[in-house]
């Protein structure tokens, strides 16, 4: 593993980012989205995806702007011109929370988005984003097609994660899953290390039961459940992807059109004047149950998100893999 | 089994319930609800859970109304005054329906719901009330608590579902899931059917893992993958009871107060001018794509659904357990 300095490596990204045209504010968000995921372990988000999206910003640049194609009083979608997926989302999210800031009569507002190139990041990150600022926060997305239907062996739709986030007298809480049975990063991360997978997860291009990773692209991934998460990745689907004019089933991993969807709501129009406590003495009592043998004890969604709320208190150094860090200088 | 004529079920559910007076309109809605479960199969939440509601009107009462708590220009907040659950919510999904209709420049609204007496009854009956007025519906509720947290073994949130319906160009599209790894009501089936279930739906009162269907009661069930059902789970329940005053981590099943969350978003204020026909393209493709070997084909989600439509096109007939079909005449 490769120690690596958090300000050494945002340096860097910064300069890269710079060289090929991306504005700085932009360039800040991106290195925001991919350093904060290291701060919160999610690595297979980190700095291992940067080189992927400066592959793209080469191709497709990432200097234009959000234009808005439809607009309500509440809602507002916007064509991304082919801007980064984070900076799209993050600038989706930002324009979001401006609205129901200046909104204190509106109780909730929604802002879809597509045309962003890939990828979407972690939709956490967005969630979060909408409660810091004190609102509800629901982020969806959409991606290229690769779970298969209960019943079906072709790939129909995609891992499309469910993110909601909601603020507490402490940090936000934050629930980020994915509709499938587990993350395609994580079926990868077994194929590098040339492991099999469980069962349940991916089956081979006939349809039948595997545990090859590399069933996850030759042949499909199910939904969490099967069914269940076929259901809510279908869900996920239509409120994104198929509202917002994205690809419908295209396997497509990377020329591709998705769509997301973030939803906020503020909790005290709903005649509650103490959600944040109410957050907090759940979570309380759940943190404090008892238990189960053998395990380190119950565990709340996203507690990490509590070291994102302030970039000064960021840890100073992250570790990746050897060979992350050297596709990373290398760039 | 006992071969039952739908009209006969319907006329003794009204006469039972205008015997312990409830409302004529009310009483419509408990028999379309309980009813309309039995034409799509899901016998669990059908005439099985009658005997219950009556004795919690005669308990409760039935005569109430929905009384407003808070609201805004898109939201509702709704104290349902210990109505039954099935009649409350549909109450409030009628509300948030008449709203959209009489306001075409929302893009979308809310209505939470709390305070009335058990059963909640199928969200997915919500979701597709709000989808078949043209709106996609979002549906959610909280319940008792029984899932233990990942690492935990202590009840702490409901089975909490969710559910979601679009409109397409034939019936609308409903994704109705348990959050939990199994329904509820399916391991009570397990129970009366004297089968062990699977592992990892439930956890017995130590924590361990147990194919014992009576742990869902004496132990605890686990979420859906456990931490990300669990999650999910979470995420309702923060949306619904905690947000609108109901119980929290209280495993009482019955003199409780739970939530429901409705939400819809009128498709077309987000710049799809044919949103019905993109989700009939995903769907067509999705029935028509290749089967597993050994399977019947792809399936859609609610695809029952269509059933519904027109209460004129309700089968004559349904099938129950004799146990049900006795319990059901000498309540």
């Amino acid at each position: 593993m490769a120690v690596v300095s958090l300000s050494e490596a945002r340096m860097r990204m910064h300069e890269l980012l710079l060289d090929v045209r991306v504005p700085a504010e932009y360039a800040r968000i991106i290195e925001d989205h991919f350093l904060g995921n290291e701060v919160l372990g999610k690595s297979s988000h980190g700095i291992i995806r940067f080189p992927y999206v400066l592959e793209y910003v080469r191709k497709e640049g990432a200097g234009g702007a959000m234009k808005e194609v439809a607009s309500t009083q509440q809602s507002r979608t916007f064509d991304a011109n082919r801007l980064p997926g984070v900076v799209a989302i993050t600038l989706a999210a930002e324009d979001l929370v401006a609205h129901l800031d200046a909104s204190p009569e509106s109780a909730l507002a929604a802002v879809s988005v597509t045309n962003y190139h890939v990828i979407s990041g972690v939709l956490g990150r967005y969630a979060y984003q909408l409660a810091a600022a004190g609102y509800i926060g629901i982020a969806m997305a959409s991606s290229w097609a690769i779970d298969a239907p209960p019943g079906g062996r072709e790939p129909m739709i995609g891992t499309n994660p469910i993110a909601v986030a909601v603020p507490s007298t402490n940090a936000p809480v934050v629930v980020d899953v994915t509709t499938a049975a587990t993350a395609y990063g994580k079926v990868l991360l077994s194929k590098a290390n040339g492991e099999e997978i469980a069962e349940g997860i991916v089956i081979d291009a006939d349809g039948n039961p595997s545990r090859d990773p590399d069933d996850a692209d030759n042949g499909a991934m199910l939904g969490l459940g099967d069914h269940k998460g076929f259901g809510l990745g279908l869900a996920v689907e239509l409120l994104t992807g198929v509202l917002v004019g994205g690809d419908i089933a295209s396997r497509e991993h990377n020329d591709r059109r998705d769509g997301a969807m973030l939803l906020a709501l503020r909790p005290q129009a709903f005649g509650s004047d103490n959600y944040l406590e109410r957050v907090s003495a759940l979570c309380n009592l759940i943190v404090e149950s008892e238990a189960r043998p053998g395990s380190d004890g119950p565990r709340l969604p996203g507690e990490k998100y509590a070291l994102l709320r302030s970039p000064s208190e960021w840890p100073e150094t992250f570790e990746v893999p050897d060979s992350v860090w050297e596709a990373f200088v290398n760039v």
